[in-house]
């Protein structure tokens, strides 16, 4: 049920025309309230595109009253038209639900630099309103699919109140693979400036650690709104808790969906001097195209490791960084550990520790392994 | 003749049993003065390799009477016994040629994290000093070759003096593909300081800006020594724009020659506000997969160029950004500009035009583009 187990959503999604394959490509969620509590976090890139500008204006307030979503195209680097596209679709929306333009968020996904269909989508638009459900969650989870091989949700219920989701893309929000557009939802009755710590706390230890291939996109976006319609006040820890399960779950089921990867990888920086240092160790060695190449190749290459970790400003000794690959200690104190031949990297999900002797903190990053398929998709994705 | 062109010098390649191919590698190059200057610029890896360690320590004084180089083998992550394997290098090097020790610079490639087969490497080395002649730079150049299909030298003489180079890899000092080596005598009169400045000026913009896949390698070494052998003094600033043509050819031997690649790529960024901000902008747009998968695949995807110069800090408007790739502008102001099919992306050499609209100042970046035989070559290597 994703986005509407939470009570007081209602959701669907269309096939409007935008994909050329006529599958469903527009979504829309409505908050019924009564409260419209809504937070966002967007791609720090600065050439943003421009539902993105407009869904920060749109979050100012804290409120927003529906999310209209499409793929089939991202609407980035299309200048003042592309925005008076997404203003046009916003207003659209407002109209057809009697509410507000200014409360109408607007994400979009697909290829940068590229015109949306404008009379296709606000059809598809008016069709979609149309379609609003109290069960259309599954439905809005599949519109919102671009290169991704599966609809992405979660939930978490319990306590007289849920927190539920929906996620497309293979990568990250700050940087990103493709577009990464979540839509988190709860019923539970929450004021706005806790939304939007939780919202922000929970990315920051979720998506944000979640680097399929180190670029950042120009549309990515996380929503949360909260409708109140559990009329349970949760603790804050505990929902701060569940909003990151939920989050986790997504983040993971990005990875492990990424564009032409073979291996999920885990990389656990541990007894870091702190959590910056542990983040930077574990984003460095994501980003080593020596070092995912190596673990498609099922080569436990830790050489490519340490020359990874010793990029950093991260503090540590060179002569005492320890590494292990799926639980063999192949490098110990800087130089040659177990025997490398005992590492299985067959299986999908790999972990590699690195222990960098500097303290006490942690911090895991997931990035997936560089294969001759994501260059087959990435090199032919827009031709 | 590379190394030996300048005079001064003799050099020399043999086949010491280090590569299981039995193809040279092990080169010896000594100056014979009468000047002993030298100049030295290492990988800025906090995991250095042995040599490297050795030769910061060699270097310090601004003497070198000779260069020890294997190809099969990096010496890195091998721990205090791999710093002694490099110490007993350069003590029987020194011991065969009557000098000292602490004047024999180390330089080694290959597979980090596995000691050296220290009895071939020496008795490799009493062979190399037994063929030592002044015309064998092409041997030396080809003893230290790894995945390199063909040796890389250059040389320009004039004006009564000569400057040659030779080097081995495919990639960038700082931070580089699989280690970059580069030695570069001259037979010119020069002192100590003004070797060493005119190296790092030379570097900063050659070595540096050939960023073939954004990896820092533990072992990369640009060495420069000066013989004194012309009695030959040029002006500083001639000896400069030598030097840095030597480099730049070098790089661009090393760019054409990168692993797997299929395009060399010129990322030009001009209009910038400082060269700085110039450099990181290159620097963002060779480091996206996505954008060199796409250069793979003749695809001109700007919004892939757009979404990497986001991530910096650099001065520009997103509105204001120009891009044009060999020729054609495909993006102006930020948005869509001429037809993309006009782009032609067959030919080897592609260049990207980025104008920031910010200054007047330019960097030019060299990178390769992400191929299937990259991900094969580099998924293979150890194993």
């Amino acid at each position: 049920m994703s986005i509407t187990t939470a009570r007081g959503f209602r959701s669907s999604g269309v096939a409007a025309g935008l994909k050329s394959t006529g599958k469903p490509d527009v979504a829309v969620v409505v908050n019924d309230g009564p409260d419209r509590h809504a937070a966002a976090v967007f791609t720090a890139n600065r050439v943003a595109a421009a539902p993105v500008h407009w869904s920060r204006q749109v979050i100012g307030d804290g409120r927003a009253d529906a999310v209209v979503l499409n793929s089939g195209g991202a609407n980035a680097c299309t200048g003042p038209e592309g925005f008076q596209d997404t203003h046009a679709t916003a207003e659209h929306a407002a109209d057809l639900l009697g509410v507000s333009g200014t409360d109408v968020l607007v994400c979009s996904t697909g290829l940068i630099g590229l015109r949306l269909p404008m009379e296709r989508l606000l059809s598809g638009i008016r069709d979609a309103v149309g379609a609003l459900s109290a069960d259309g969650g599954p439905a809005a989870a599949e519109a919102i699919m671009t290169t991704d091989s599966v609809a992405k949700t979660a939930e978490m219920t319990g306590g007289g109140y849920a927190v539920g989701g929906m996620a497309k893309g293979a990568g990250m929000l700050a940087p990103g693979l493709a577009t990464m557009l979540v839509v988190i939802t709860t019923d539970a009755v929450l004021p706005q400036d806790t939304l939007d710590g939780a919202l922000r706390e929970a990315v920051r230890t979720t998506f944000n650690r979640a680097d399929s291939d180190g670029c950042m996109s120009t549309n990515d976006t996380v929503i949360l709104m909260a409708s109140g319609a559990s009329e349970t006040t949760p603790e804050p820890a505990e929902f701060q808790e569940r909003l990151r399960a939920v989050c986790a779950d997504l983040a993971r089921q990005l990875i492990a969906d990424a564009e032409g990867a073979a291996h999920d990888i885990a990389i656990e920086v541990v007894n870091a001097a702190s959590e910056e240092d542990a983040e930077e160790v574990g984003r460095a060695v994501a980003r080593s195209n020596l070092f995912k190449a190596a673990i498609f190749g099922q080569d436990p290459n830790w050489g490519r490791v340490l020359s990874a970790v010793g990029t950093t400003g991260a503090r540590f000794e060179a002569d005492q960084l320890d590494v292990s690959m799926n639980g063999v200690q192949i490098c110990r104190s800087g130089g040659i550990g177990e025997d490398r031949d005992l590492v299985d990297l067959a299986p999908r999900e790999v972990r590699v520790v690195i222990d960098l002797h500097a303290g006490a903190e942690t911090a895991t990053i997931w990035t997936n392994d560089l294969t001759h398929d994501y260059v087959h998709e990435n090199s032919a994705y827009s031709s």
